[in-house]
C-alpha cells in the first residue's frame, strides 16, 4: 500500500521504516527535506532525504520524501506524524481533496513544551486534536490511534514485558476495523486494542498524556504503556 | 486513628466503611447530615446519619457524622472525597488550624457534569484541585493519592483479575511515605503504588480521569484500572 505520512520526525521516520519493512511504499513530509532536526538532549534527526538515502541503502525502494503536499497526494492511507500544534498547519498545506475520503490516522499529541518541562497540551478537555482534524476534514476517516505510546513502543509492542493496550476513537466503523484489523494488529503486532467509541474520545486519549509524560519519566524509558484491566462482568 | 473524611457521598461512605472495620474511628461530614442524596440512575446514597447508624448496626461503634468543620478538627489524618468542584468550599467551612499541619488526601477530582456524559474537567492542564488545596493550605501536608480508580476497587484490589497500580503525588515525602505504605497498602491492600513527585504531578492523575470515565464505559464496569508496565532497565 502506498501510505504517505505527515511529518519527517523520529516517529515519521521509525515508523515509516516499520512500514517499508513490511514491503509498503512510504512517503515522509517535509517544509524542508534537507533538514537536519535538532532535539537537544535527544541528539539529531536525520533530514527526510538522509532517511530516503539510508532506507533505499536498506534495500528498501520505496522509501520517499516530499512536500506534505506530495504525500497527501501520493498515500493511499495517511498518517498524521507531526508535532500536534503544528498538524492542522502542515495538513493545510496540502490539497483538500487528497485528504478527504481517505482513512487519516492521527497518532499526534498537541503537547506544549513553550510552559517548560513535563509539557502541557496546548488544548483539551472539552476539544481534541482528533476532533479539529475530523471537523476541518469532514470527509476524511480520521481515526486517532497510536498517539498513547513512545514510536519505539508503537513498532514493536514486544519491546514490553507483557501485552499491554492500544486505544482508539474514530467516526468510521471502516476505517477503524481496518485501523485496528491491519495496522495495529496485523502489520505492527498489536494483540490488544479498545475502541471507544467517535473521535469525541480522543479527549481521553490526548489528555492521558501528561500522566504519559511523568510514567516515562518515573520509569526512566519511554517504553512504558499501560493495561487496562477490568473485572469480568 | 481518628479519621476526618471530608464529604459524606458514596466514595466517604464506602472508604470510611472499610477504615471502620479496620478499626478506626471515622467521621463523615456534610452540610446537612439528614440529605439522602439522589445519584440518578445510581439510585441513592443514604445520609450521612443513616450511614451512621447503619454502621453501628455492624457494631462499628467508631462511626460519627458531623460537619464539615466537625470532621476537620476530628481527625488527626483527613481525607478528602467531596466532589472535585465542591471541595474547596468544603474545607473552607472548616478551621485553618485544623486542616494546616494534617496528612490530607486528595482523593477527588474535579470532575465538570454540566456539559454532558462524559464529564470534563472543570480545570486542568497547567493546574490541578491537588495544587489548589496545597496552595491554599500551605502547611497541609496534601497527597493526591487514590483518585484514579473507583471506591470499589480502591477498597478491594483483589476485586481486579490482576494487581493494577495507584499513582500518587504530594510535596511531603514523609507524608507520602505513610499514604503509601500505611493507607494504601497496609490497610487497602494494594501491592503497586507509583510515586509520580510533587504536588503538581497531580495534573497527570486527575487529566487522567477523562479517560478512566471511558474505559469505565467500554468495560461496562467501574472495576476498572490500569497496570503500568515498563521496559527493565
Amino acid at each position: 500500500m502506498k501510505i504517505g505520512i505527515i511529518g519527517s520526525g523520529q516517529v515519521a521516520q521509525t515508523l515509516g521504516e516499520k512500514l517499508l519493512e513490511l514491503g509498503h511504499e512510504v512517503m515522509v513530509s517535509s517544509r524542508d527535506p534537507d533538514t537536519v532536526k535538532d532535539r537537544g538532549d535527544w541528539g539529531t534527526t536525520p533530514s527526510a532525504n538522509q532517511w530516503v538515502a539510508a532506507q533505499k541503502g536498506k534495500g528498501h525502494a520505496g522509501a520517499a520524501a516530499g512536500s506534505f503536499a506530495d504525500a497527501a497526494r501520493f498515500g493511499e492511507t495517511l498518517i498524521n506524524a507531526t508535532m500536534g500544534v503544528a498538524s492542522l498547519a502542515a495538513l493545510g498545506a496540502a490539497e483538500r481533496g487528497d485528504i478527504e475520503g481517505k482513512i487519516l490516522v492521527d497518532l499526534s499529541n498537541p503537547l506544549d513544551f513553550s510552559r517548560g518541562m513535563p509539557p502541557s497540551l496546548a488544548f483539551c478537555n472539552t476539544e481534541s486534536l482528533g476532533e479539529r482534524i475530523q471537523a476541518e476534514y469532514p470527509g476524511a476517516k480520521v481515526v486517532k490511534a497510536l498517539n498513547t505510546v513512545s514510536v519505539l513502543v508503537m513498532v514493536a509492542p514486544q519491546a514490553l514485558p507483557e501485552e499491554t493496550d492500544l486505544i482508539v476513537a474514530g467516526n468510521d466503523a471502516d476505517a477503524k476495523k481496518w485501523v485496528i484489523d491491519e495496522l495495529i494488529k496485523g502489520w505492527l503486532g498489536w494483540k490488544r486494542v479498545i475502541d471507544l467509541g467517535d473521535i469525541t474520545n480522543a479527549r481521553g486519549t490526548e489528555m492521558y498524556l501528561p500522566l504519559w509524560v511523568r510514567l516515562f519519566g518515573v520509569a526512566g524509558t519511554p517504553l512504558v504503556n499501560i493495561k487496562v484491566v477490568a473485572a469480568q462482568s
